[in-house]
């Protein structure tokens, strides 16, 4: 089984970091590689950034198609691309926030999101709105670190041990969900620290993938996910008129 | 006041005829103009088609700012890109669909939507729970006629009026809404076949950004919204690291 | 284009600073006038008061309909007697809470509402239920400070500050929605002091009737919304027997 | 113990058919008596003639405060000035949609509503949406027999019937509410023809009444239901200015 | 009429007490006897106890069913076995949970729920939402006392107040719900120190049952309440074998 | 790793079954056993079966935590005494209706349930609307087909298909879920008949099991399910007293 995690932006060092996170939990007979992007922002905190994010992704998953990949993870809390992504690939496509709420769900009656910067809550109250029962995600709270500093932030994991534990407390949950591929390395430490289960979507999403393939199920085919015939793209953009092929002219050679 | 409107695909004679719609309902005092990218997909059918119009409709958008637009109108069901969009504008922006279920919504208890392939339904029912009421939207129906074709085949309206009949029947609705830039022209003959109000998002979303203009109402710029910092982006949408610029490069001098 | 604004309690003043909220707001080619009833409460600040002016929202709206009224605005944050006056009028008919949620929507992703004495969040609380999804919004604060008060106490501007910089915080919101006719005037200082957008339903209503208005949409007739036909009405209430002319003999002559 | 029933339309006739079914509920310590009010519709099958019902119930309620009665039924299935009558009463009031619907609960996991006409389908769902959780109220139809032809038409039981079979089986119910007080004799009958639980409101919101008092609970005082204070009234509603006289002079001597 | 209030646990003080609350709101024609089984846990504080509990239940119910009782009160406020007691009995079943969500909501809009420990509040949002509609419910609270000690703690009812209070504030209710059985003798006494209503589900589920039998009306035997066929029962629940004799082996001679 | 499948039935030939579809997918690392408990009902298809399927279940859990098991699956569809079990083990506890319902929301927007017989289906929409979004869970439906039938019916697989597709037409849905443990051997030849991805819990939960003890994550421990203290249990339920030591003396030696 050949499992592809996708980084979403393009900090190569971020994505390193991800590939550890996936591999720890894969099993013995899963090929496991992950990639970012060569178009896109350096990372992804607004939802210009999340936009600009999906070009990219579809690019790595139309390649991925190509090389045989069973599953793919998008590695970013704001599951950019998803659906679009669904449409292109014929194995299933996991996104960070909705294997983290969903593992969540499996584990407690309610989760609170601990995130990067403030603005991104939006899009994940948005995404639990979307993935997880009405009343499962309690709370989603930002620390005010920018994703590009998770690892270089000396104060990290006190500030988001210090943020989950006001939000254990003020939202009563029994869970926490951890809001940035880029806090994957935090999870152990930050559960031992408070009590419970705090769940990484990186590794959730990659267990969960693995788990859909050996099911042997994928994205239907109804309706929605069918695969988007050709149609005629221009300008740079011009390279994705193929789905199969996509933006293959912007790949490196 | 100056209002754009953007036509998320690349095909100019529906620009031409989403401007025709736009236009037939401004106010005297008000400069409106329609435009549509030069990159992207030359209609949008798909999740991956919606996902590919987003950087072309954020160049249109940082165009607009630096020619003192004063509010937006993003003219496809599928609302593409209408969270970007608002980091980036200073003025109010509204998508198709939005203004459509809003106007919907004052004029009835509930209302069916008709669009053009099954495949958007999922889209058009998950903007429908992010913007208006749960019982509002009652059904959304296809009526398989792909939109480039919808100015070609001579069925289109009859075709139209019959799954909106149905849906009305089906879904005890009190008002229908067009699901397509592309239906605009058909508004007023739909109703006067149904005789029940019929909503086309185009010329709604156009009077509500002209209305909240008035007002002198703008996004909220307190958090998610705010304008994004310049950031690194990469390969060929490099030109985007400037989200005042964005994708300057890419545009045709 | 003939739009009436529906000051629904008895106090000519209040009409007055309601028609000043409202004419601002108009196109060149609008007529616009503003009425209260000659029946009902001074102000309204219960259910008891809100029950008790709809009588005279049906007289206006009917006297509206014989002088061929395009659309009407019903200017009480309880949004009284929407649905009976829906019934009557041939045209638009909206609540200020109505546009001024729609409004909020399309600026923000939550608003929260300040409005005059705590009893009348039940009401607001219920409206936002029927209008807009499930979490837009936030929160609805009292400040204490009755209907008729507002034009005379001279800590209201203060004081609707100071509350609804409370709300952003309490509720993360990114918009501030006025939920009392009698503030509209108060809007632009508000919206200064805060750096949010601050919407006042009376300015949003009429803006929304007009735009409806110019769009030919009206309410729909296809079933609960059709008029009512005659239906024989006793006591003081003897006068509303016939609903295009309801109770004439009730009013001066 | 006095519990008054409140007819909120003008038939007598409808009075006493419903005095009937109130009164072969409650236990032998109880006073019952049925009224309605002099001023209003003869019947409520729109939201016009429910507004106009209102300011005749809050007559009769402040009424039965000065006689000492101990809580209320408002026995039309729109539960019209429920709010209001709350506020002014001591007692408990409670509506017959309201009653029906919290009945059907606790017999099963869903319920359908037989109402009399279409168009007041919108606002038996309003009120469900109100009452009772999302799941419980799966669908309200209409049999177009108007409420006072109930008594007149001989098809009436076999329209209920065929239309409660019907909800029945499309719903998956488990439970049928008569959505209107004129049809309280309906009940047994149908409930024979159909096997399950058929609830009319007028009897269980008579018992629920007569539980609430014999529990000696009461509307909330806290906020939102407290008393309104005196308000000046004008015009035909001058008589409301205090509601603890509330339209006394509308009354006959 | 013959009503049996079943004390899911196997403590007899509690039953007493428990009875004493359900016989002082029943009427004079209505016999009330209040039981508990001899097999199963002497208080219910987490779902393990909640679970075990049921079978004791269900003997009961069975041998009332023996006995020709009329109907059931299941009293414990996690509502246990009450779905299944529902395909047993012929008469109908409520919760004491149920009976006090419903009874509160006819007394405001909003209630909060005080209950013994915290660990139990999940199960009573869960009801809460099975129950009522969204905002009905606005908060659950522990006060740290365990159910046997309610009778022993001389800080009980500052306690129950304490609590009360502040969530009255916080959640901005109208009324009170005693959220277990033991507290039952409390109720008068706490809503005089806050000046709500406060709900004892003992009482009201009594007075409910006693109402439904009075309507003739019993829990729908349509589909999924229908009575349940004999299957094999093995090990020490082989007397379930026949629900009509439900765990007979297992009772006392 | 060491998974316990837990049949709460006591039909061995069922428990081998489950045994094959869990085996089938679980890796090379991990030890799987399936157990059923020795008392309780030969199959689930009421809530009275279901109940008494619990005290079995919480033996085998007590007995699995002596052994050290790292996680359990819960194999019947109305993930009978979920609760209870969390609080009982150290790893996690996985029900086949919850694996099966998160596992198609990873599929596609909506999926469908066809489970055994009509009767069951409330409890399988409550158990939707606990875990996941409302839209994703679009309807139920029985094939009327008893659980100990489903080995012996010639016409299973052709029933299951034939409600199967109607399903998917009726709801518009991307995804079918088989609503009970018996039903696991279908799973692929319904999938292939129906073209979309039909998901078997039983394997579902399995491979979710093992995945969350592979990222290490168990049941919160923080509040409601924290181990339940020792408590007095009598009657045949007394083996109960010592939840770590769940009915020991009701095991087979």
């Amino acid at each position: 089984m050949h499992i592809r995690v996708i980084n979403p932006n393009t900090t190569a060092a971020m994505t390193e970091k991800i590939e550890l996170s996936a591999r720890a939990v894969v099993g013995p007979g899963t090929r496991l590689d992950a990639v970012n992007p060569a178009m896109g922002p350096a990372s992804i905190e607004s939802h210009y950034e999340e936009a600009l994010s999906v070009p990219g992704i579809l690019t790595e998953v139309a390649a991925g198609e190509r090389a045989g990949v069973d599953g793919y993870v998008i590695a970013c809390f704001g599951d950019p691309g998803l659906d679009a992504a669904r449409e292109l690939a014929v194995g299933p496509v996991v996104g960070i926030a909705e294997a983290a709420m969903h593992a969540a769900a499996l584990l407690g009656r309610g989760f609170s999101v601990v995130t990067t910067l403030d603005r991104t809550r939006g899009r994940a109250r948005e995404l639990a709105a979307r993935y997880v029962a009405g009343p499962a995600c309690r709370g989603v709270y930002g620390c005010a670190i920018p994703v590009l500093e998770l690892d270089h932030d000396p104060d990290v994991l006190d500030r988001v041990v210090a943020v989950g534990r006001a939000a254990l407390e003020r939202d009563d949950s029994d869970v926490l969900v951890l809001g940035c591929a880029g806090m994957a390395d935090l999870c152990t430490r930050v559960s031992a620290r408070l009590g419970v289960p705090v769940v990484d979507g990186v590794a959730a999403a990659t267990v969960f993938v693995q788990s859909l393939v050996t099911l042997g199920l994928r994205t239907s085919p109804r309706t929605e996910y069918a695969a988007p015939p050709p149609k005629h793209h221009t300008g740079i953009l011009a390279g994705f008129t193929r789905p199969d092929l996509a933006a293959w002219s912007a790949e490196p050679d």
